[in-house]
């Protein structure tokens, strides 16, 4: 049995994941795609899994689907890497199967994005489809900070930066739920408070842990929107809106977990080689 | 019976749709969604089917999968168009269903892209993952070209521009062959010459078109591919390699079809629009 | 006696000059500078004097220092021009000639960024040293508005976009006065006020004309910032602060006169040829 | 006495400066622009002289300016580095008082630059105005090459980018000579020759260095070419013609000197202390 490890900036999650996989005897075998390159359709391993640990969403999903063409499988698997990294086909995808998400609106050019604005209504949430760590993630309070966070994203050089996620900003508390999730099974959620001085709660931007109570909704949800999105290991994160309840906001899959660790005690890295391990099996 | 047209900027191919659907006395809604934001899961238009046609790819991609969200169905639909608005997922693809591309390495760093330039050797063609009408489609005939153009794509502020699609350069003729495929009906196969000033073959570069045999490996293959992505309405790109035969270098979802239409004289926007019909009556 | 009239996108305002020249019978050339490359050294052109009016900043820099190098003058001159282009060069200039402008701090990373919010405390205005028509110019009222600005700003793909001028925001009044300038006489002051739904009053973002009163000392401190930044012809941008009375916030070298000229009934156009061949006789 | 240090990343250069500094029991006031903000007309240090050594050239620039602003004398003033900075304007200094610059032509769409290009004749450079270590400096051989470098400059995100400074290749050696000026002092040239796989030789890129014969021509060249543009510490980088004998390439406001001091084994940053004091103490 041999497991590969693919990574381009090793982070300690990475490093718990390896050892993890050295401590069952398994082989391991560790592939930095920032510094080989994949050529299609040429295996060049012999692994039976490859764990998709890269930093970069483009190198992720590309990573994952090379290896997927030679036979590999892969966790997660480019489908739902795909999905996951833009917010809109993950939202969609989301929608369709009744899983609710905050109400969100389109908007292709400066003027549509306005009238999205318009529709919303302030306080709003715009962002970009695809972006980690709350990247370009905007609280937008009025006209004048929408015109300007428009103005900046009009710059940039990238089409899909120009696309504008709008949506209602829910904010009965300054926090967001993250749980996760392996295959079918919860491992466990906690909350991400947002730091004084900063509205979003991302562990990167500062944000601070604290336990909660999971009620059989969340669990449901956590899991269903995992399973809808084809993902096997994955980061949901969930908002708390006053009247519609629990709202996906996002699902990661390549979830960081030293937060997670931190605040629940939970071996996020045993438990994923775990299921690995018996899926290799079956 | 209701059809809409998706647009941002209307050039001559859906003006030519637009009259084909409304000498039918089928309804015909135009929705610009350079205009219009569109919200996620709240239907605005009561028809059964899209023609999805804006220039930029990231709308085609959402409003797509926003209106097929709603219950509308699109052609191209965003699974298809996903798939070939990305070169390294539908060579992906491609291959794994036994359809012959070229040789392809992928490179997600500057060292990795000269490993990769090595291992397929001068004269390679480099290009990114993203991109229309043979922009950044890059011509590599020794090492000094590929550090500059590796440089430059550096600079570009998109990680997905600074992945390399690294390939070999398929040089038998300058020219490659466009075929346009409806359903599984091919409707025409020409060859786009590349004009004396580049290397490359696209209109909208200077390419000239001409009439070519079409034998039935070639039907084949473009039919093929384009099942394989899961493209009702397709440009299926051609090479031809000296030992390998027939090569396909990319599918388009939303095709031009201007310079097919004055090289083989067919109605392209006719057939489209009776593929449709038939669809929405069975 | 011939005048040059370079140009890239011809607006009402250069048609207006070239009317104004052909008027006396004076030679016109007109050279549009984005279709013909310039070389260094080599004059291309019989004419006395040249007005430097392209849209594009860098455009009128270079091509203003290129026919400089060729023994033609200009107007505005090269130098003029790098300081007026640059904010930080153009307020140091000013206030080391006892002009008062608004208090400025200038950071050059995020966290600097942030330790100068703190300096001048919320709302203040943050600003790229580059930019016409207040592009990317920013009103920060808290730390959230001001993060959302920094981050977006980061991911810009020009290291001078990344430096921030960091202003106290001046905001007795919701316009600011615009004085056009020509050698050294005052050709008059408007006041631009800002649209209901923007805070900054450029024409060009909806701002709206007005009369004001021009005192001695709004003339006296129009006609000595174009002096100190060496420029002949300027649209200077004054502010009205409660306690510090009027402070330069911008000289522009190559300045709109429409809304000008629609607000004061002056004919730019002719003052400034006629400024140019009395400069010409001499 | 007191000399300040003006840095962002601190290179082995910076670290023999500070250290000279300190042998010589002066006061040394190491200001790191990346983290302090620096307010306009405020002085925060109480020292005779900076030494500006900035990376980033905008930096260099700001800072520069900043100091002089507050009375400080700075190595290398703002009016040198903008100058050499900007290759266009250093170059129409140069050739203004009459020292030889490779043949240029700037152009700045790309129609014009194709123009360029053929009335240079490939083999050619094609570089942005601005830029270090030989970055996006292009041999352009054909038009293939050119126009993939003229499509790739087109989609960067800063205007100045989009402007190209096109030249005659010289290519008498696959060298250039690299000399340092300290006021009015040649402290001695080398040459830096191209790796095996570039044909620059910028010492970032491969480039190694040798020593070379300094004729008195070439003393004098380099000499003027730094007093023309007010540069009292500079790199001139000096190119070999076969007919028209020496060109000036660039001059470096900020130069780095490790490679200087490995081929000559000349004391560069004892050179620069020296000359500072003896400035301070007229």
């Amino acid at each position: 049995m041999r497991i590969s490890l693919i990574v381009d900036i090793v982070r300690n999650e990475e490093k718990l994941l390896a050892e993890e996989i050295k401590k069952r005897a398994i082989g391991l075998e560790v592939l930095n795609v920032s510094q080989e390159p994949l050529e299609l359709g040429r295996k060049v391993m012999d692994v039976e899994f490859a764990i998709i640990r890269t930093i970069s969403m483009f190198r992720s999903l590309y990573s994952s689907a090379i290896l997927e063409g030679q036979g590999i499988r892969t966790i997660n698997n480019s489908k739902a890497i795909n999905l996951c990294n833009d917010k809109i086909l993950a939202y969609i995808e989301l929608q369709k199967n009744d899983i609710k998400i905050p109400r969100t609106i389109i908007a292709f050019s400066q003027d549509s994005t306005l009238k999205a604005y318009k529709t919303i209504g302030f306080p709003l949430v715009d962002k970009p489809p695809i972006g980690s760590w709350g990247r370009l993630v905007s609280l937008i309070r009025d006209s004048i900070e929408g015109k300007a966070i428009i103005e900046h994203r009009e710059l940039m050089n990238s089409s899909q930066l120009k696309v504008h996620v709008v949506q209602e900003y829910v904010n009965k508390v300054n926090r967001d739920i993250r749980c996760i999730v392996i295959g079918e099974d919860l491992l466990g959620c906690y909350a991400r408070n947002s730091p004084k001085d900063d509205w979003r709660s991302n562990i990167a931007l500062g944000g601070f842990p604290s336990k909660i109570e999971v009620d059989e909704e969340l669990a449901k949800i956590a899991i269903k929107a995992s399973k809808v999105l084809g993902v096997e290991f994955s980061g949901v994160d969930i908002l708390e809106h006053e009247e519609k309840g629990y709202l996906v906001n996002e699902v990661n899959s390549t979830p960081e977990f030293k937060g997670f660790m931190s605040a629940l005690n939970i071996n996020v890295a045993e438990a994923l080689v775990n299921y690995i391990i018996e899926k290799i099996k079956k």
